[in-house]
């Protein structure tokens, strides 16, 4: 029999945003993108959207640079969280416990073969509403306040990697995630790899650094509950002078209705929509794309724009 | 420590729907509704959505009376299989193995509290598109035909039971559901109760039947991709003579963007939207409403139509 | 030969609107509905939807009552203006000439059989947004300021009369409005009627008066750009406490997509998409309604709630 | 006192598109943009959108050559009819009276100065649906039958043209259109020009033919209600294998929501959504954008496709 799939980690529940310019990127995301501030420790603001459950989902720290902090994921129960540290020393990828912060308790790091730096726990403070913030339905995390974008939650995040082969192998083993999409190259190289730990297309995908440079992030996805909504977003972004990068259009790759924007430090923001399209299947064979599919461009026909291969965060020398 | 998530079963499957007019309501479910015949065999046509990865979601069975034949569920594994097998045993709830289908290998079957059949099975019959049926993009099923209202795939089933408590003790204890949402009467009793195996925020919901019969079905959903889509479909069942019971309107309960139609036979179908909208969180909450909320109608204030509480198939006597 | 079309008023150009509860109807209009506040005079405030191209669309008056003030439409030019003016006189329907306010030059104000107070101009101040209101694309009159629903225009008014019929034989010949769809009771009473000036379908709607009252008002609407921005204003109302009486829905007359409130003095308010309906044709003729046809409810079975045809500003002892 | 606006011409009545491969074209027409049949006479055939109040607002015509073979304007009665012809002659364009066709009575023709040939008329024969394609809702030509990309009505009509400032000169003293939009380059020569008369925005653009050629096409539009139809068309294409050209997109001139393809023949179709947008304004100033405003590209972003400057039909030799 085929090993069984793992379900320890439950969802990717944050990601540590660095930012050198801390009072207009925290602009952008509370006002244009319309995130709402939970609390403030040190150099950093937390950070959700109006129905992510936990008290945050970003974590915007003021730095000298630019790029991702870290990556968090929640995990099932705390049985799992200890059966992915087991798996993770395994792999000799841990970096050990810390204590936690604001938004939830002590969490377990560790690396992934690109050195970007990943935190796992179990323990977690979920958002409490304060009066005027109450949602008119119970069941919704916050009330939508229609701030900009407003968008509903977290969808995934990005990074760039010099080896996506290596992550390939890595996170399944790490964390249980399935590979849902990838593109490989005639080469055989792996030039993006799409993976999920639950019945979302995808949480996290990698494509590949053509610097050479490590940790570096290329995107953080909040999701929006219609199409609609990305294109009003669109509209908000060129009324607030935002630089659009490309989109709105729809991906050819796990069928995302996107959009693209900078946040003024530079980061890359994407603000999305994927329909009703979840991954239910249990044995998911991954979708392979090959070079030559992949030079048709998006869905529908747009060019992948040239600063989508090479735009990353902290730059570096021979980005765009 | 709190006892792990069950994670045995993938998803709901499909529903074997029976009718007394065969004709009228494959008419309904390929050319307004916009499923596609996968099979034929005996008194059953095998349909599917265009993104159902299945070889059905939809049995529609040729019968001396309407309702809901079975309930079908597939297993994350033939490991998880066998431990649900052993788990509905222990329940005293078993049927025992059947064959299978066109649709999937052998498969076991069981009762809910209420009667309603219900199997799981993992071994499956995957949809390999014919050539006219090949999508643009091969990260899905089928090509999105546009027919009719097009739906995407399978999303839920309601049912109803003389006793909702009941269940919302039993399927959590037979296939590892979640409770994510109940209606809770002022007198104690269960009104209403959705449950999820998953991360779609419901799967399965039961309503009470006030007829005190066994065995009854409410109604089947398919998601669209866009609340627009569900105007549209309006749009198509008004054009088409289908009769509207109620919305498009959005529910507070999971606050799903709805729309109700009875097909020829008189089996109630949906077609729904859910936005964004997932349980990410492993420690959900059951969020429940009491009898005065409820009293408020949906999301933004339409009453609940009458009939919703009183047609379910097949009729009895003290059905509207 | 049959006589010309009249095309001597260009559009529907403002409402004034009588509030008891100026603070609380002001604070609805600009943070809730979405308008902007372009200037202050007396007891009013001049309001206006972010691609108005004039001063103000909306006159927020505050008054012992509610209701409307006046009902203004601009004419296609001063020849036009005084064509007009001459045609009313001969009607015996006018009241005189006045000086204009803050949003327009001298106008020409008249009664409609029913008593409520019209007034037509061609002299009018165009809106020049100040630095922070200034649009991305110069097409447009202000930025999208996104803020709550950020309506776009207005779109028509809605009164109540008791005799529609003699409104729909003054209006034609007082503005050369165009009869586009009305009902037709049994009894021969015309029980509404729809009309415009131009290519939008109606700019203004008259109900009938079930209690015999004069001069009352039904509703306001301004128009947003999708049918999905009308679903995202039931859920802003919703999170604002603001009272949904009916909708979203589509109207079978005239097709609008529809969604009512009211706002907090009692008027009542609507947020609608047309879609891209217009009346092209030179020679339209009326659609007529029957008693009958009304029955069925509106496009897709929603009944028509009892309010609709009971709640009118100022209230009456009759009004529910 | 300033001249009165002039109301002659009611509306862009239909294209007469020429077609060297008429079975392709009719499929696609028919089949994937949504249009139906209403007659054939010669090597025409007569189609129409499901909301064209007229019997056809597209006459597809077998052809050796592709691009357009008429324009046709519906006036607002006989007398307005008499005065247009007046002026034409009087502007020397004149080429005389045709007896009409399947679709209409008597037709004047004219040519504009990049010699396309026009026709006005009012005498014409309305759309009466037969029993299979009646409306559920009377006010609407036909039933919303939702094939392929169901478009609603004819928009608009972009031909290309040597001397776009001759253009604007000569269609204002012709049919009395108001030009709406236009790009005027650092030179002072006019690169396009939008036109309307009516309240729709635009319903005749012209863009430069930079190979000098005369008399070409550029393509036609048909308008669906909402943008989530356009993206969903965009879905249509794809699955049907037809030519993206670019879009879906926002233009920044008009704003109009758009999305460009190729019917089989070569000849540009556009799919669009222009919102809420109306001129409403009788006094409208044109907005004339700048060559430095225009190489901002679409309104968000999207660099304006190299082809939509050089693909004409029928094609020429420095076409691409």
């Amino acid at each position: 029999m085929t090993p069984e799939p793992i379900h320890d980690i439950a969802h990717l529940a944050h990601v540590e945003l660095l930012t050198d310019k801390p009072a207009e990127s925290l602009d952008f995301f509370v006002n244009i993108l319309g995130l709402t501030e939970s609390g403030r420790e040190g150099d950093s603001i937390y950070l959700r959207a109006w129905d992510d459950y936990e008290f945050h989902t970003l974590k915007l720290t003021a730095a000298s640079r630019t790029g991702v902090g870290h990556i968090a994921y929640r995990a099932t129960s705390e049985q799992a969280l200890a059966r992915r540290v087991a798996a993770i020393e395994k792999l000799g990828a841990g970096i050990g416990w810390v204590g936690g912060d604001l938004g939830h308790g002590r969490a377990y790091r560790f690396h992934d073969p690109d050195r970007h730096v990943f935190e796992i726990y179990f323990d977690t403070r979920k958002y409490t509403p304060p009066p005027g913030e109450r949602p008119a339905l119970k069941n919704q995390a916050q009330r939508n306040h229609g701030r900009g974008c407003a968008v509903r939650r977290l969808d995934h995040v990005n990074l760039l990697a010099r080896d996506v082969a290596a992550i390939r192998e890595f996170l399944p083993a790490a964390l249980g995630s399935r590979v849902t999409e990838q593109i490989v190259l005639d080469s055989g190289a792996v030039a993006g790899c799409w993976l999920t730990v639950n019945n979302k297309t995808y949480d996290i995908a990698y494509t590949r650094d053509f610097t050479n440079s490590e940790g570096r992030f290329h995107h953080v996805t909040y999701a929006v509950d219609q199409r609609e909504h990305v294109l009003e977003a669109a509209d908000i972004f060129l009324e607030n002078g935002v630089f659009i990068e490309t989109g709105p259009h729809k991906h050819a790759v796990q069928q995302t209705f996107f959009l693209y924007v900078y946040e003024p430090a530079g980061n890359r923001v994407e603000v999305a929509n994927a329909g009703a399209r979840l991954i239910l299947d249990p044995d998911w064979q991954p979708v392979t794309w090959t070079e030559t599919e992949r030079k048709k461009g998006q869905a529908w026909g747009l060019k992948t724009i040239e600063s989508f291969h090479t735009h990353g965060t902290p730059p570096v020398a021979s980005d765009h």
